[in-house]
């Protein structure tokens, strides 16, 4: 297989990303917990419809602007799961006007907010934070649980439907014991929340590593992985997928050769691939390296972007593939983080050469 | 000062920047060197025609498709300093027929195949690698440079203009002896492969530092540095400029608050900022924090991102100012690397309400 290109050009390709939609799918339904995946990888409405041929549809997003760009795009019912930004309120009324909209909230503060701003109705999940110390209310603080929902309980407006968590701790993790204690740790906090709150409230918990490796994932109410989609280097470390379940790859035109410092330098950097990294054995990787092969592409053992400039990638490679490239050439990188790969594209190509065009592409935000 | 916002936005201090670009216009003009600055920092046509009226009327840009932007607004005299991407050889051809266009040769494969595909008169330079070991011929490689130049030389649209240089090995210095040591070093090494071409070449060097804090430039015939229009915290930490020179922030909104755990998290994340790092006394620093203030912002001490999600910054504050901000409230985050902060952005806001499009808002690329 050999897809022409002329710059840096991302490149999906479509069965991996539907087996891999699939997979989640049917472990949310062997589980019996809502699937209401998170639509921030991929920030497509075109492949936001290959959910709904899994039976989605509820989602997931991460701002006010992806939500009403999915709104704009048939999906009536959206979680945003990011901390309530104040300074949009008009947006988010405009929203909550015309689907059913989920909001996050995790102090008195934005409770009593919502409660005096929000003109139609919403629902609400209180995040609670479980030991990932990003944002949401600490577990065990009851007072503040108690708080937070009875101002929740009497607004006009807000029905309080539970509690929501994201474990990026998870993302600590290198092997499956690590992610199964994490979930555990996750489950019997937010449980433990539930029990200090009311039995009826709804447990939504988040991260990919989890929903990905755990078979048992009954004992939450809704998962709402993202990531999974795509995968990427940083999922294969911790140990959420395998290097074949990667869906996406930027194809990178080569520049300049240097056998004899095992270096090849690709137009493809900062800005087309992010600067996220990892530390792998042989040190920084911002990327590993990938040839178009039979069905897709073959990754090239012992190659990586060692470092990334604006527009240039610097690759690794043992000297024999090195005087094997030459520039005109092109080669394939895997991101350490799909998200921010993919945010950094205006439109996906497929292997079997269509365009599908991302949020970023129709709404200048 | 203060600027209504709904999401995090980037605003330029245009006095800053118009500081910025005099004092670097005056270097050169003081060292009789070409002034040719680089416009990938700022990607946009409206500042980059700030820089006539300090006499600049020749370019630098890192990729074809902002070479075709910069020359569909007027640009006549545009550099494409990156190794030329063979596959983009037509879109080469379509710009040397409409303006003069100065190309990167790095290699005897890819001086041939210009040699062979270009069909307009070109200008090309050899880059040298002087000790960055990025791109380019080693300065030493006299076998090299001759091959190169006697391809160019020979070829009938391309005419040899000098040897350029980006000395990237100066983002190691934390001091202006080190930046010193680099600049004297960089331009004996472009000497030195000058002297086993032709005394005629011209010599062109490119970094922000060294452009920024060398007084004596005139030992090289160009300078094309670009950072130096915005400058950033990694550039004050290098010592290439003050914090007060630094012209652009991303203003965020607050939307959660953790005074215990001295902890500030805002709508503001890796989409926004990018994920470039700098190394600081008290850990990592995904950027700095400030207020508006009288004439523009104020740093705050001993605050600064610690993490970036997708769209999270968490802020690390003294809890006495974590305890003055609520959600609603805005912070301005100071860049680590503005060029990758800008390239985020369609938009930049000044401090008296204008707006300025990017390449991003104009051409989908």
């Amino acid at each position: 297989m050999s897809l022409a290109i002329e710059h840096p050009t991302l490149f999906l390709n479509e069965s991996i990303a539907r087996h891999n939609i699939r997979r989640m799918a049917q472990r949310a339904q062997h589980n019996g917990v809502q699937f209401r995946p998170h639509f921030k990888t991929h920030q497509s409405a075109e492949i936001g419809d290959w959910f709904r041929e899994y039976g989605v549809t509820a989602i997931t997003v991460s701002s006010v602007t992806m939500a009403e760009y999915f709104a704009r795009h048939g999906w009536t019912d959206i979680t945003i799961a990011f901390p309530v930004n104040w300074l949009e309120i008009d947006r988010i009324n405009a929203l909550a006007q015309s689907i059913t909209l989920h909001l996050l909230v995790e102090s008195a503060a934005t409770a009593n907010f919502l409660a005096e701003h929000i003109t139609a109705p919403v629902t609400i999940w209180i995040e609670v934070d479980t030991g990932y110390h990003r944002t949401g209310v600490p577990w065990d603080d009851n007072t503040a649980l108690h708080t937070i929902a009875d101002i929740i309980t009497v607004a006009q407006y807000l029905t309080l439907a539970g509690l929501l968590n994201h474990a990026g701790n998870s993302y600590q993790c290198r092997d499956h014991d690590c992610i199964h204690h994490i979930y555990q740790q996750t489950i019997t906090r937010m449980q433990s929340a539930r029990a200090t709150l009311s039995d009826d409230l709804t447990i939504s918990i988040g991260d990919t590593p989890c929903c990905a490796v755990v078979d048992d994932l009954s004992q939450a109410d809704e998962i709402r992985p993202g990531n999974f989609i795509f995968f990427d280097l940083m999922q294969q470390q911790i140990g959420a997928c395998e290097m074949s379940e990667i869906a996406v790859v930027a194809a990178c035109p080569v520049v300049a050769t240097y056998p004899a410092r095992q270096t090849i330098a690709l137009y493809g950097g900062a800005v087309h691939l992010s600067k996220d990294v990892i530390e792998t054995e042989a040190g920084k990787s911002y990327g590993a390296i990938a040839q178009w092969g039979e069905s897709g592409w073959d990754v090239i053992p012992g190659t990586y972007l060692y470092s990334l400039s604006q527009e240039h990638g610097m690759v690794h490679a043992p000297e024999s593939f090195v005087r094997d490239v030459e520039p005109g050439d092109v080669l394939l990188v895997l991101p350490v983080h799909s998200c921010l790969t993919v945010n950094l594209h205006t439109h996906y190509r497929t292997l079997d050469g269509q365009t599908i065009p991302l949020m970023s592409a129709e709404a200048i935000r």
